[in-house]
């Protein structure tokens, strides 16, 4: 007898579990619930047709009902919502929404795809009609038309990760004003501060109102308007706020069912994404992954690993040997003219659970500087202090940030150093790369580190430091015309080509940070420094663009 | 005492290894001995340059003599040519054509990096003066220079290899007409058949004139033109020709001194990129490599590796462990609104050294397919048949594809196998690619052929069979509007979507050729098929654009 496999959820790990499986397996009976009308849908696609980038609503779907039906003979029920699982039974109770019946379905294994939810913050006025999430296709639909229906001067957009981001950027479209609200003190939490610090500035520079360091106390209806209360009594006026404060599990149903949860409170699932319950298996935003790098349990609900965990488990119902070994988080955004990416672990994330590490940060061309178009490119790096293995990556810039980040990823997941980084062989022509591409850069730069060719001292460090005497002297060796546009007080200017002549004039008992413009001279200086007998060196890893850039 | 080392050659070599150099050793006399007048110039950046692309002349050089010196405290000596090496008193003879002296100097350590030669085909004529090679700032000049006092018309480009390419595009923004003439039946060589194709397109669509096939016989002059005869008798008439058939190795130096050459004709160094002489190393387009699939000898001249071994080998020149692994001969060249890009073996040569091999090629979207913008790109894979260890790839697209091919590059430098490109986990947001990568999908599809849930045929196969009984069916699985638009002569078309219900119509004695446009709705009717018991059903790899495009 044939085997009987119900899904919960039609989008990203849902069905993609179905189409694999079907394709395994013509003979399997695939049941496929989906509570909302639509399957297969771009979430990710979402902003930008919000925005009008993606004009045309249906290009948000990959896949219909009966296209689904008639391709992989899936047996796809839209507005059909799961409501209970009797794992004893093997029994689901599910809610025709469109014939308005309940009726129970049996299954010999479940899938549960179901996503995760918008996080709500718990203050007043989250509920009057002008307030917004976006998740789903209705959530949609609603911006779009309440865009289309009103005027909208000025919106509110709080939360300023991924969707926030991509929502601020889309409603400047049309909106007059935008305004950014983040309780942190920086956007995007998987990058580090110094990383956030120029897409942050891109916001500024194309017209959204940035609010950092600030929570959202309360939103009141104001006449026709809408009156937003921050934390420190600030008061803002908007006439449409968003919601996008984070996501949570979408663990209802499993919690009901007695399955187990994670750490993180999303769904327990062991490498062949089996859930507690044997026969009930998990994929998607809804379970918790075992990290790449830390192999501790981590939430990283993205739609990469969650198509990639459908496939895995199709093959595993198919009764394939097949194991999902964790995800490294790689994720990417555009921010105006910006992207920025990260993969693997962050310097906070590191230190929080005590995992010794050191750093590098490198800016480079997006391609030869020679050929018209590069723009610049920032680069950090974590790796393993023993080894140099790579232990996460972020990258910033205006081009060539997903094709960097995406070889790091690839290096990361196969448990590389910053040595091996040295060693690719990447495409080189001038539109493209350097004969040196950023990423051996950054490699080269790390290694140096590593073997001691140089010391680094972090933005961190020298903003902490007063540069008075007895501390280190900060030895600005760039051009003087460099040096009068901008400099750290208290920094003497000696230019690298000079230094060897006038060595006399550096002391020889005080520790020296050299810094240039982006920690290539510098490095130059160190060395020369370090051979002529000077001890405690370092170099300013990122130069003076990664520092100022992280105190404006 | 410091050890003096000489360098032999100015740019991506030899000033890598000065520079490093320097750095790990602030004592050691380096001397760079370079025999025309600039070091450190961009050789990649020229044909944009001649073309206007790249405005500025002072654009192409990365370092002068003066900053070199002032900079690395390196005794750069141009105009400086070394006529032979003395291997047993370790003396060069240098001519000093500046002040028309020839000298001898003493070294510890030589290191040679004189680069490769353009190959002049032994024909009548080469030498007129409106026929240019291209290699250095001089041929550069030469052409800049021709093109501004003589008015161009038309433009002969002999070679289908980067530079001819690179030549052609940007010649076409000078001349009216120009011409590529190449002698095999394909451009780039580095990329199979059916992925240089639509490369030929491209340059078709952009009004390049493709001979492809035909060799050059002689040129003469004929008045102010030049008259080019072709083997087959035809005459062609041009203001200018440029020779781009290839570069050979600068060995003359080396095979003077009995240093060992290797069977590619490029000079034999071991892993620390010393020659037969153990005081003279030698990097860069001069010698030959290992290759890293094959392990074979292997010639690959190109910036990056040239850049590497230059920087390895002042590691090793510093006493550090250090050993030149290889190189895969990773590439990429810009051709009008396309990219084109290879890493690894292609078929050709596996076939030609006997290396078993199975291969895919899968179409996709640059990104995701619902955001603006996104344009198709091909990529070819070559795995082993055993364990799917990837041994090359090729990628053709108007964009994205230097990201995939580094991706690729690094997979390959990590001897990883098709089924780890499934696992990989890179950068998903809609304006940079799709939840599953193109990559990933390359992947997928090749394990799917390795595991024999689906069998392949390739184009050449379906070219070379007619369609009559006996011979396997062609059965297309598009939508009826796309089969009229064009389809493989003899085949039948049932479209995917009504497989399951017409499966009586197809024979079960003969063999099935399932074809669509890129490979994927016949993948899904092959696994249909293979499970309602059909027996000898493949999947046309790369679908019908691919077999239509080789045909072209
Ligand atoms: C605006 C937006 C932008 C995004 N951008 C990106 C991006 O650029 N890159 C990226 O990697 N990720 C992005 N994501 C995240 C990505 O969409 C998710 O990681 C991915 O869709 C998760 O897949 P899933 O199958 O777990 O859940 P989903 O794709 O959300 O599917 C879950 C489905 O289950 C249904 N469901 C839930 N409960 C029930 C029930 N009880 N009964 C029946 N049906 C139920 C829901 O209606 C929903 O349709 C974005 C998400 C959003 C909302
Ligand atoms: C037009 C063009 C475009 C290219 N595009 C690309 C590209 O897009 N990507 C890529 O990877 N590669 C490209 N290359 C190839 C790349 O430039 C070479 O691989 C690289 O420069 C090789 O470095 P090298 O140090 O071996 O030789 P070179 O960089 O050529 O330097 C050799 C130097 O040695 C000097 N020399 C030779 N003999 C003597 C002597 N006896 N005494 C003193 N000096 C001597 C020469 O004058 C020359 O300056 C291109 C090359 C050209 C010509
Ligand atoms: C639409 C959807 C159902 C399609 O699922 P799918 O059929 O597994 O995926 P695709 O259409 O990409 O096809 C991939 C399959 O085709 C194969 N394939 C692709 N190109 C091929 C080619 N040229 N030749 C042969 N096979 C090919 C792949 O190997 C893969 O098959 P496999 O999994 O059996 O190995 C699913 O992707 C979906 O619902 N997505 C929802 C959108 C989403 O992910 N949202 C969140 C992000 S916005
Ligand atoms: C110009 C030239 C002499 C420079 O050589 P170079 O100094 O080794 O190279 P770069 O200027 O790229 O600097 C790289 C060094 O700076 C370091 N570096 C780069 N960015 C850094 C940063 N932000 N912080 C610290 N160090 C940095 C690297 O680690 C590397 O040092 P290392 O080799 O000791 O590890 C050499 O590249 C050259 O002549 N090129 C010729 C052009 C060419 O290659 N032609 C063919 C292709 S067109």
């Amino acid at each position: 007898m044939a085997k009987k496999i119900v899904i919960v959820g039609g989008v990203a790990g849902g069905a993609s579990t179905a189409a694999r499986l079907r394709r395994l397996d013509e003979t399997a009976e695939i049941i496929l619930l989906e509570k909302g009308a639509a399957i297969s849908y771009a979430n990710c696609g979402l902003p930008y047709y919000i925005g009008g980038t993606i004009s045309e609503r249906e290009e948000l779907f990959l896949q219909t009902p009966a296209g689904m039906k008639r391709r992989f003979r899936i047996d796809v029920r839209v507005r059909h919502e799961v409501l209970q699982i009797d794992p004893a039974r093997r029994e689901l109770s599910v809610r025709d929404h469109q014939a308005e019946r309940t009726y129970s379905e049996r299954y010999d294994e479940l899938v549960l795809s179901p996503g995760s939810a918008p996080f709500i913050p718990p203050i007043p006025g989250t509920g009057l009609p002008q307030v917004f999430t976006l998740r789903n296709i209705p959530d949609t639909d609603r911006i779009k038309e309440y865009l289309a229906a009103h005027p909208v001067e000025s919106a509110l957009v709080v939360g300023g990760g991924f969707i926030g981001l991509e929502m601020a950027e889309n409603l400047a479209h049309t909106a007059k004003r935008v305004t950014l609200l983040e309780l942190a003190d920086q956007v995007l939490a998987n990058l580090d501060y110094e990383m956030a610090a120029p897409v942050q500035q891109e916001l500024r520079d194309q017209g959204i109102e940035l609010l950092l360091g600030h929570g959202l106390a309360a939103i009141e209806q104001a006449g026709p308007r809408l009156a937003a209360t921050l934390r420190d009594g600030t008061k803002l006026v908007a006439d449409i706020v968003i919601l996008a404060v984070g996501v949570r599990p979408e663990t209802r149903l499993a919690e009901a069912a007695g399955l187990a949860l994670g750490s993180t409170g999303a769904i327990r699932v062991n490498e062949r994404l089996q859930t507690s319950d044997p026969h009930i298996y998990a994929v998607g935003d809804a379970v918790e992954v075992r990290e790449w790098i830390s192999s501790r349990p981590a939430w990283l609900p993205l739609a990469g690993p969650a198509n990639r965990q459908g496939r895995l488990l199709a093959d595993i119902l198919a009764g394939r040997e097949a194991r999902y070994p964790g995800a490294q988080g790689t994720a990417i955004v555009k921010v105006f003219d910006l992207s920025a990416a990260s993969t693997g672990l962050n310097e906070k994330t590191l230190r929080q659970w005590g995992i010794p590490y050191r750093s590098s940060i490198t800016h480079s061309n997006s391609h030869a500087g020679y050929y018209p178009g590069a723009t610049p490119l920032s680069i950090k790096l974590l790796f393993a202090p023993e080894d140099g293995r790579l232990l996460g990556a972020q990258a910033v810039g205006a081009a060539g940030v997903d094709k960097r980040i995406d070889i790091l990823a690839t290096a990361i997941r196969f448990e590389k150093t910053v040595y091996d980084l040295t060693d690719l062989e990447l495409a080189y022509a001038p539109p493209f790369s350097s004969a040196k591409d950023p990423v051996n850069i950054a490699g080269y730069t790390a290694s140096n580190i590593l073997d001691g060719a140089v010391a680094v001292a972090t933005w961190e460090q020298v903003a902490g430091e007063p540069a008075g005497s007895g501390e280190p002297l900060l030895l600005d060796v760039r051009e003087p015309v460099e040096f009068q546009l901008g400099a750290i007080p208290g920094a003497v200017n000696l230019p690298l080509d000079q230094l060897r002549e006038r060595l006399a004039e550096l002391p020889q008992d005080r520790p020296i940070v050299a810094y240039c413009q982006v920690g290539l001279r510098a490095y130059l200086a160190a060395r020369i420094l370090m051979q002529h007998g000077f001890t405690g060196v370092q170099n300013l890893s990122g130069g003076y663009k990664t520092l100022r850039a992280a105190l404006q």
